[in-house]
């Protein structure tokens, strides 16, 4: 991991409170990085509900399939995340290996093996050896602590040059309650249902029927509107897990999606959803540029989001960012590849605020001067206006480098 | 044009001999390189009839919506193509700069201004000067000859490292015909109908409609299979023009697409359309590996061509290929990311006919030593076996390397 740190990276990480209910451990178990962790274990109370939302790749890994199974009762006890191997495409190996890594981590928290949740991210196609968590698991489960956000956040990286951390604190009723977040990924960035990696933790006592309905909201402006390379993990999992503890301090138990009384919270909670996905973007593998593209005056909103992944997708586009180039031409070239109702001769571009582009032809104020002094800033904003009704949408990406190529080249040998 | 000759090239050039009825020459316009050819005038004799295949791209070019308009009528007596400027996304000056240019190859050559078909490829959103065209096109009609096919395909290069020319002859009847075409392209290549720019030319007699159930059948597995960066051109134009002449040696005159007769041609044409269609993948921006992706087993031809085509648009499997990594596992990424009917525990994946897995993991056979030399070949091919049906496809791409995005972070500034 000698990657420098991502120029588009957080100042700073977030502190993120202990949230009760909830005590995290992590450990060097030696898959396949050395002297770095590589291996988390959270523990909940008794009676926390969980939800989660998965890749819809066909070839999900078996953590994947072990947590669509288990999820359906939503209750969780544990969860053991693992990094450097993604036990996907692993046969029945793989399969027994979730079992037994399962097995492993019940006996160590002393909860039923359906109440263990499981994620790993790393290589395709390797098998894991789930011996390894063997006794890890036990001495974890002796250590864990509710103050470990970071460390946890951590041990999870793959290609990341930095842990991805958010949190809000949000009134539930009357009382105050935590939201909590941890995220990785760095390439293989389209999700589609979640990123490769993310776990949302709160104290608020919610149902596993409200969690998911959560989820599936907030997912869809957030980590579903984010893309790296336009590949999609067979990994993706997001997970959210309410330990209801917040009940003890006066928290309303919430078991209606509709209750008026989840608005605020339901911001909050999208709002770690947005920081998170936002992280994962800016560690996109060899970013030097944030890129936001914002489609306006489409048909649709769905309309737009094809449009503006057309374009957060385009590696023409995103190599001319990364040589600070306003080739805006290659902006209308992906808006065409669409097939989105699009007419030439209404779209108007503008990067950063600099209209480059006017109903069809170039701006007749264009500055070359001017936009080639803006596409320096590590942020770029490519807004698009299609003039064809009032869609909107908008997702965020980073540029494509050498850096990308060569992190891509090298990774796996 | 420093950048060095793809290592991918064709060892020669083809020569292709003359063909009755077209006339060519090329001249340097100064339209956007310096000491080169970037025009290209080609003459065609009366009667000679065309068809032609256009970008999807919902932001074509004005060239491209002149020919559209023009090819309806099924007659040619003159093609101008230029390089350096695409004249897209230029709103009225584009169609203009059209209007004037047929205008100025009509009174050279003296045919109607809808007997002129153009073609221009370059940057786009510069208007083009079509008053550049002034006397160039006026010379050059008096300097065509039949024996040009390597200086024209050289004429409409932009970042193409190598001209690309391919050849056939084929009896028609009892009489030989020829078959020549060329192409340009090594970008912003993923042909939704043909590639940037390719012409096709002979001396058989065929009616513009035989033309174009040629082409349309032709495209379907050479031009529209192939892909360079997944990004599709506003000037994809494939043309193709046959002059007839073949006529006075015996020739007979096609007029149905259905004619027993045609059967020869058509395979020598496709013959001719394949060997540009993968002279352009040779020639993708920083290629160093030509990979060839078939995909066997799955439900149908245009489900397998989907695959076939989220693995050869993958950047993750491209970068991995540049990096001679046999990342096997990214493949099992981009079969499970196409969405297409796909069950993980049947899959099978080879590089050059070796098998890395099966059914669902690693072959048990699997030897890192024996696929890690495979990949140093300049040309991989990825078989995957889906298990699911008879569908079958075959696409061409190439690797994604550093230079790729150097060339693209480079090339309009």
């Amino acid at each position: 991991m000698s990657v420098p740190v991502s120029p588009l990276a957080p100042k700073t990480t977030p502190h993120a409170p202990a949230i009760k209910g909830v005590r995290l451990a992590t450990a060097q178990a030696g898959i396949r990085y050395k002297n770095r962790t590589d291996v988390l274990l959270a523990v909940m109370d008794e009676g926390t509900t969980i939800a989660g939302v998965f890749t819809k790749s066909k070839c999900a890994s078996a953590p994947v399939e072990w947590c669509k199974a288990k999820i359906k009762a939503g209750k969780a006890r544990a969860l053991v995340v693992n990094s450097g191997n993604a036990n996907a495409f692993t046969g029945k190996n793989g399969k027994s290996s979730t079992a037994l890594t399962a097995k492993i981590a019940a006996k160590a928290v002393a909860c039923k093996e359906g109440e263990v949740f499981l994620a790993s991210t790393g290589v395709i196609g390797e098998p894991l050896d789930a011996n390894k968590f063997d006794g890890v698991l036990e001495t974890l489960a002796t250590e864990v602590d509710g103050d470990r956000w970071i460390d946890a956040a951590e041990a999870i990286m793959t290609t990341d040059t930095f842990p991805k951390v958010a949190t809000a604190t949000v009134k539930l009723g009357k009382t105050s309650v935590t939201i909590n977040g941890i995220a990785k990924g760095a390439g293989m960035i389209m999700p589609d249902m979640a990123t490769m990696l993310s776990f949302v933790f709160t104290d608020a006592p919610l149902s596993a029927g409200v969690l998911q309905a959560l989820l599936k909201s907030g997912v869809e402006d957030t980590f579903n509107a984010i893309t790296v390379d336009s590949d999609t993990s067979t990994s993706d999992t997001l997970l959210a897990l309410a330990t209801g503890a917040a009940a003890e301090a006066g928290a309303p138990k919430i078991s209606r999606a509709s209750d008026p009384r989840l608005k605020a919270f339901a911001k909050a909670f999208n709002q770690v959803l947005a920081s998170l996905s936002e992280q994962v973007a800016r560690d996109g593998e060899g970013a030097r540029h944030l890129v936001e593209v914002i489609v306006e005056g489409a048909v649709s909103k769905k309309s737009a989001r094809k449009v503006a992944f057309a374009v957060a997708n385009s590696p023409l586009v995103k190599t001319a960012i990364a040589g600070e180039d306003a080739n805006w031409g290659r902006v209308v070239m992906a808006v065409g590849k669409a097939g989105e109702p699009a007419n030439r001769d209404r779209i108007s571009i503008a990067f950063n605020g600099i209209r480059v582009a006017t109903r069809g032809e170039r701006d007749p104020s264009y500055n070359e001067e001017q936009v080639s002094a803006t596409m320096k800033e590590s942020e770029i904003q490519i807004r698009i206006s299609l003039g064809m009704g009032k869609g909107r949408d908008r997702v965020l990406t980073c540029d494509l480098t050498k850096e990308y190529v060569a992190i891509n080249g090298d990774y796996r040998s």
